[in-house]
């Protein structure tokens, strides 16, 4: 199978599971508090959202520049790439878990770990993908750049351990565990700008 | 990465958002008034998805005829668009909170300006998406006319004052305002055929 | 813009369209009837379904035929197809209140009437839309054969008819007037054959 | 119409209907037992959603391995594909009642016998293509490799038993039946390995 088509199907379903992510903010009901109250009230599911949107976008952009190397895709990458979205499409549970428990429930250090324990199998499956493609002969694509290469490769090592440390903060601060994947994301998608 | 797939991701965004909207339409039960009656009776619901439906779909020819001049994304439109994008998937919510609202409550005021507020907000992470690429030097194709850049500057320029106003309106009468969104994405739609 | 964005567009929507379908179809409770007999029961849920799974395939076969003659798109042809796409996005909700209360409530008319309704309108936007491209001078292909474009024109003459007999049906019999539909489905999907 | 444009759409539908699947997972209430215990709790909702997330991926492989054999569609290829987009699209819904019912109530027969029922009738369209593909001539590509196509045919041709197979487990052991789709799909994506 041609790299193009795999990419093309990944980027429909990252497209999707991030346009979903919407549906699981509730709408207040037109008996209770007023809505204004009730609209700000649910504030930790916008943050939950943005938070969710911006990781699952780095995701996106992340996962480009590894199929752009790509030359040949064999069985186990298949397999591994399924695993990957299949975690990429499970981000709108954990989202709105957190939008329902955090600040709002004592639950919500459980909530934070959900979601935290899922961004970290996310990263865990990318990182088993990329090392994979790039460690069995004939995958990447001849033209490859080993320099570009070991710079991806380098780019990505933080992935799990700082994915894995924001998870653990959740033991000590649910708000703040979540609060620290948005500015991995964001530090993320703003640091090639230093370059 | 080639503005191609950043093209082609973002228009999965918006039609994905597009039509999602109707998920947020209720429908009657059958315990309840007649069926006939439950249904004209939530004609908020249709207005606000009409609305929402006509200007996602105005923000998605603009966004191609945007990045049509586009030859090259660096990380700073990879962050805005993923902005921009953020605020067209997030147009569910508040079209589902308007249906719910207007007409239906005294809390409508608070839903008109919520809605109003999103499309805002989309305007400017448009017109700030537009005035980066054609300020930052390198970003556009090499053979984009000035003049057609110029034009296109142009006709952004009424956006935000006139998503401004429109919110505004909310605070005298939230019904007009919702319509008077409708009306402006009619008048873009409409407007190049005087030409 | 090019036709093949509008048309990548359109086949996103329809696509997303027709799998939302799926969403409007209830999940029956563990408290009541046994599972067997409520999955037995939401018969008219699967039949509504299937039937509007089929038409709007349908829709986008015939979409697809249309579209490959169109040299260029002018701002009407937008606006007819944002306004054809507008009425696919919505099938989601008249299929889900025809699952609810055809052969399960008095209200059963109203249901198949909007049902009906829906997919008149939509076959006159669609007649509208290719009226007005093989009439507007300059929009179809140069090559565009003229004896195949009597032929489409001539395929599409009976919709409006059909699809408005089949919504008088739904005052008779709304489950009638269901089937009816997805009868002029059927044909339409294998009438090629004929020839 | 091309045959890539087909493909597109089937692509399309079948990344829609694996992202949606998320949709059904149930975000535990506030009111009720302790989040973590409520998350442990529904198991069968992440089993059903491996289970199906899976035996879809495995279907899209397929879908693109079968249609890129093929030259040209005619309107038999359109309709028994869409009646095999149909189930896949259904999928969410069998995935939904088995995630509820699955060891939680004594209507769990039932729930996996609808599980696999639907699996078998999408491996039924799923062979019913294929066979209808190879056999009309005029529509395989000309350059088509005789050995692959028959090594095409020996791989599906124990879907349908196997399908049935782990369907009538279902009258055993509904857990077991389930387990049994996600062994297959399994299979079936590593398979290729020892090749």
């Amino acid at each position: 199978m041609p790299t193009s088509r795999l990419e093309a199907f990944s980027d429909g379903v990252i497209a999707i599971a991030i346009t979903l992510l919407v549906l699981e903010i509730k709408i207040p009901s037109r008996e209770g508090a007023s809505l204004a109250h009730a609209l700000l009230d649910q504030w930790p599911a916008y943050l939950s959202y943005a938070v969710s949107f911006l990781t699952v976008g780095i995701i996106w952009v992340n996962h480009h520049s590894m199929f752009s190397h790509l030359g040949r895709a064999d069985p186990v990458v298949h397999f591994l790439n399924l695993g990957l979205l299949m975690t990429i499409a499970f981000v709108p549970f954990p989202t709105a878990v957190v939008a329902e428990f955090i600040e709002r429930s004592s639950d919500e250090r459980a909530a934070a770990v959900l979601y935290g324990a899922l961004f970290t199998l996310m990263a865990v499956f990318f990182n088993v993908l990329w090392q994979y493609m790039i460690r069995k002969p004939g995958l990447l694509r001849a033209d490859a750049d080993p320099r570009q290469i070991e710079a991806i490769s380098r780019s990505y090592r933080p992935g799990i351990p700082l994915y894995g440390l924001a998870t653990t903060v959740a033991f000590l601060s649910p708000i703040a565990s979540v609060a620290l994947f948005g500015a991995i994301a964001l530090f993320y998608m703003l640091s090639p700008l230093r370059r």
